[in-house]
């Protein structure tokens, strides 16, 4: 897993000023189009061009199994993940809906179903047979974890190879926002009561149980805890740990991230820790209404595009706000400056 | 001007409660994709269909002058709104670059420029030269204001004879927040230092004179802010005076508004405040970056659909939240429901 550690290029510096420089000479107030500046302005960096642009879209959805869904911290059975994945083999996913309405390239990878679906709509990367109860003994082994983080690696591989300009990862596993919540309370140190929420759709009761397995959890690996790996080893899921490989190794390529919502986003976190320059690549496409995110996005210092109260994971709060980032780019590049269209600026 | 108060018939509560109950199939936890739900079933309810659409999008952008100006009040002197205009004509504006993206029909209206401008290109619906410096007399006269309510009511009908889904209206006026911001205060009673803010850029010591001038002038025409029309005549603009009207208009005729900011908001206020039913046909776009905006809303009961520090006006903020009702039709349209994907739900 060396490769997690590999340098980071920061986005170029000369394109980030020339795409300043050009935003200042555009018919409109100067910021008057506000985080649609920035946008537009960092993607001229990252893609080292004048004239960014944000067509060939990659989602890739990692889906996987949790063992601690055992513990009835999930309002859906933990059959639902497989079900799931076939409705997105079948198209009738939002995801889908989403992903068709921006033209994205959309895959569904196994990295770790409780059991294999005979597809070939779907790739199969797989870790294991689900993680194990992390309530119980750690998540996953090492040599598993580090399948996972290839699967997210090999995403971005197959999204450079068709020369995308934007990666998106989403993800499905009935219980893995008990993964995320646990994860995120062993990297920031916030307390598990703050970052544990409805998920799909927990009554009160349950969440207060859900809150209980986790603090159980937590402290058993407590000495096991040291390290964003070993956080990711205990405590993770195989579609959280392929998010945070395909995090950091889109990174590395030089290749724009949008971060979904808060499975997604502690994945993010994941990845800053591991390897820090990640986050000049990362936009934010959504605040989910899962009760964590907001504290996660604080520790990203992130501000993300969309605030709708969506909860679904599957990448869909950032497919809703690919549009925004295509908007950006189109305004950089297609507005008439103030000497084309002969405005007085005083 | 009697058609201004005219009946608006609600959006249709069968159809609604149809929708409602067609989210609740849909292969998602229920309320998962909040805000998004909301608009299909909103949209659903106005179109009276189970199949909700945007996709004929009428943009309006009404231009006027403003006699305020000479006051000092705007960072861009008053022959920007002409030569924007132009720009428009040229779509090299950001509003043109948008409403590309979206496919928007775009019109451009001369609601009352300082002077015409000769283009074929430029719907002329002339109130006046310009209004006059409403810190000195009443911004326009009753006629003036007739036929400027009377051009969005126009714009409507043709957005009608094309069968457009969704209205908007923009807005270009060099001084125009003064206005705005005027007529916030005059209708809600809140603090004109509350409601004035920098425009298109105007650094701190030239608002603090704007908003000296709109005190002025509010306290000139004290004995005439009794009616919302009186407040629209005397503080107003030919082109927030077509936005009203447009607005009334399209309500009743039953075709769904998306506001853009501030002075858009402002004219929405006035809309429901002439004609309350207004309130049901209504989205709202954006949270502006312009200081009174926030108020407005809050007046409104209206949570817009972006928050992305824009402030530019032309209808932009408004034609960047598009996608977000397309792809909310889309979803509920398209996506699967538990029973076709066989989807386990306990």
């Amino acid at each position: 897993m060396d490769w997690l550690t590999h340098k980071i290029q920061a986005p170029d510096q000369i394109y980030y000023q020339q795409a300043l420089n050009k935003q200042a000479q555009l018919t409109k107030p100067p910021g008057a189009l506000g985080l649609l500046e920035e946008i537009a302005i960092r993607l001229a960096a990252m893609q080292k061009t004048q004239q960014p642009k944000v067509e060939k879209i990659w989602l890739s959805v990692f889906a996987a199994d949790h063992g601690i869904a055992e513990e009835g911290v999930s309002a859906f059975p933990q059959v639902v993940t497989t079900e799931m994945v076939k409705n997105f083999v079948a198209e009738g996913a939002a995801v889908n809906v989403l992903s068709r309405f921006i033209k994205a390239h959309f895959e569904v990878v196994d990295a770790g179903l409780i059991a294999a679906i005979n597809s070939v709509e779907i790739i199969s990367d797989r870790a294991g047979n689900g993680t194990a109860n992390f309530s119980k003994q750690a998540a996953m082994t090492q040599q598993q974890m580090e399948v996972a983080l290839n699967a997210g690696k090999s995403a971005v591989d197959r999204a450079l190879s068709q020369q995308a300009h934007l990666f998106i990862g989403g993800e499905m596993g009935i219980a893995n926002t008990s993964s995320a919540s646990a994860i995120a309370s062993a990297l920031t140190g916030l307390s598990v009561n703050d970052l544990t929420g409805a998920g799909t759709g927990l009554p009160e009761d349950k969440i207060a149980n859900k809150t209980n397995v986790l603090k159980k959890a937590l402290l058993l690996h407590k000495n096991n805890l040291e390290t964003p790996l070993n956080i990711l080893q205990y405590l993770g899921g195989f579609e959280i740990a392929a998010l945070v490989g395909a995090y950091v190794y889109a990174a590395q390529q030089g290749l724009a991230v949008l971060i979904d919502g808060f499975i997604a986003s502690v994945a993010a976190l994941l990845a800053m820790e591991i390897n820090a320059e990640c986050q000049g690549w990362f936009f934010y496409g959504h605040r989910s209404q899962e009760k964590g995110h907001q504290l996660v996005l604080e520790q990203l210092n992130a501000r993300p595009l969309l605030d709708l109260d969506m909860r679904l994971g599957e990448g869909s709060g950032a497919v809703a706000a690919v549009p925004l980032l295509q908007m950006a780019c189109k305004c950089h590049n297609e507005m008439a400056t103030f000497e084309q269209a002969k405005i007085t600026t005083q």
